[in-house]
């Protein structure tokens, strides 16, 4: 069996993802091989084909289905709101969080559609994270517990996994990471995020550069409990153990790619079985998917979060291997080659 | 009721296709004010919430839903292939429908996913068009009978339509409409279609140039006939039919957005309840859809025709729809505004 990541601590974790296992470039090979064969001209279903590849690696079967989706929202709130980086009251992610239990929220119609299983992980909402500009969000413990526990809600039967969040205040947590894992001008990272003006941009490039000036030298990890948020490390945690299982994931927009980021920097091929669902309408995110080397799937100018533009995705992906899966070779249909 | 389009003449039909319903502005402004109420920030599902909106005018319901889908491919075969624009055997165009009919191709799967009934009209195959390079494709008739036979595929029970094609040469058929439509140059339009070569595809831009230059300053049905194909012609006629019925169309890739050329350039408004449902790996689409002042839905790289493309994007139009239906507002989730 596949190797469990173990979080008790962070050098300990990455010593043991370094282990996990790897894309099978065989199952890949011959789905490719499969491709070729369908009825169609090489080529000519574009990116699904790309899909269907890259769920045969990672899945190990040429002939890659997605019986169970499991979609995953991970919710927390963050000490860095009391800076006044964002117009909505900090109550709004409880009470959101409430929305998706009662299934009104976006991704619950999403979720129907795409069909996924949401499963919704609040994360101590009455204690928010530390100020991250003043100082550290999280001790190495509270984020090393919070990571377990998104670890622990990833369904090992599932073939497929999409990631959201929600946290008041979690654009500023976004861009703070991003910052502090690539660089660059405050200003680039720092977007309206949730109805902010202006004047609420400014301020929130003021705070995150004031953050990593605090915290940015430290290795990826401890940069993650410093600069991040419960939400941001449990997908990290849910990351590692989809991994773990051999189980692709779908991340969501500018949030959860930051939120992946330490994860990035500690070393690019821990992201290697991970998708991104959409591009988001936060200007930092295409910088952001440019320094991961990632192509989203959609590009829709969405900007809410919560696993929408993830679970819209899963659709093209299920298209992709229904295609795959589904189609008569040149020989089954007596089809006639160039 | 609405008017069916009448097919006795190109003049009949467009000063009938004038009369047929318009937008309707009220039930898009309601969808809108709906919209501003749900458990969202305004705009944060982006292009899925002017989807929601299209849908409510032209089914002039604030409330839109897609209980019936259907997908149409209309096939054809073209006289233009005796000049060897095609690495493919023209009989692989009656193959093709076999495997459309026996569920093997790719829109039978991509139908499966999103739910639609699909539907193929294949029309006298064994009776190719006239040669576009020699003389004109088709008489007045034959189009006239060709568009009569596409609006009577139309369900009017349906609630979206997809419109798709198949035919051995019908990428040459394309880049004439194209080049006829909105001029430029002939190698701007003609792409690698199925498989050509580099030789391949300088040959089709000497054909179509050619063809062009005979037949290119017909009014736009006339050059319809004259250019295009019996498949094309069957799309214009779907598209005016649905149009007759207010359902809103997701018109595929290159081949099927020139095919509808004609009825752009007969009036724009005539082609105001379509959408496009991707952006074609064919160079020359990208420029048809700036023509035609149309945003893709997708763009995967995508270059098989059948419908494909616009199957793949309805499963966009349904999670918009189910967003916009099924998501709560922020009064009935007691969630706290900024």
């Amino acid at each position: 069996m596949t190797t469990f990541p173990d979080f008790s601590s962070f050098d300990v974790l990455l010593a043991s993802a370094a282990a996990m296992p790897a894309f099978d470039a065989d199952a890949a090979e011959a789905a490719r091989a499969r491709q070729m064969e369908l009825t169609k001209p090489p080529r000519a279903l574009g990116r699904l084909e790309d899909l269907a590849e890259f769920m045969a690696g990672w899945r190990g079967d040429a002939r890659p289905v997605i019986a169970k989706a499991q979609a995953l929202v991970f919710a927390g709130n963050h000490g860095v709101c009391a800076q006044g980086v964002n117009p909505f009251p900090q109550e709004v992610t409880v009470q959101m969080v409430a929305n998706f239990q009662s299934g009104g929220a976006a991704i619950n119609q999403l979720c129907r559609v795409a069909g996924a299983e949401l499963g919704v992980v609040a994360i101590e909402l009455d204690r928010p994270t530390a100020d991250i500009s003043e100082t550290a969000a999280m001790s190495a413990d509270e984020c090393l517990s919070a990571m377990r526990q998104g670890a622990e809600a990833v369904d090992a039967d599932a073939d497929v996994l999409i990631l959201g969040e929600m946290g008041i205040g979690n654009s500023t947590i976004a861009a703070a990471l991003a910052l502090g894992a690539f660089g660059g001008e405050a200003a680039d990272w720092a977007g309206r995020g949730t109805g902010s003006d202006a004047e609420g941009v400014s301020l929130k490039a003021q705070v995150i550069a004031k953050a990593v000036a605090l915290h940015g030298g430290l290795p990826a990890l401890e940069q993650l409990a410093a600069l991040g948020g419960r939400e941001q490390a449990a997908i990290c945690g849910a990351v590692l153990a989809a991994r773990a299982h051999r189980i692709p994931v779908i991340l969501d927009g500018y949030i959860c790619t930051a939120a992946a980021a330490p994860l990035f920097k500690a070393d690019p091929e821990l992201l290697a079985h991970c998708l991104v669902g959409h591009r988001s309408a936060e200007p930092g995110h295409r910088k952001l998917l440019e320094a991961m080397d990632q192509a989203p799937i959609l590009d829709f100018e969405m900007a809410l979060g919560e696993g929408s533009g993830a679970a819209l995705a899963l659709n093209i992906l299920r298209a992709a291997l229904e295609c795959h899966n589904g189609m008569a070779t040149f020989a089954e249909a007596a089809v006639s080659g160039a």
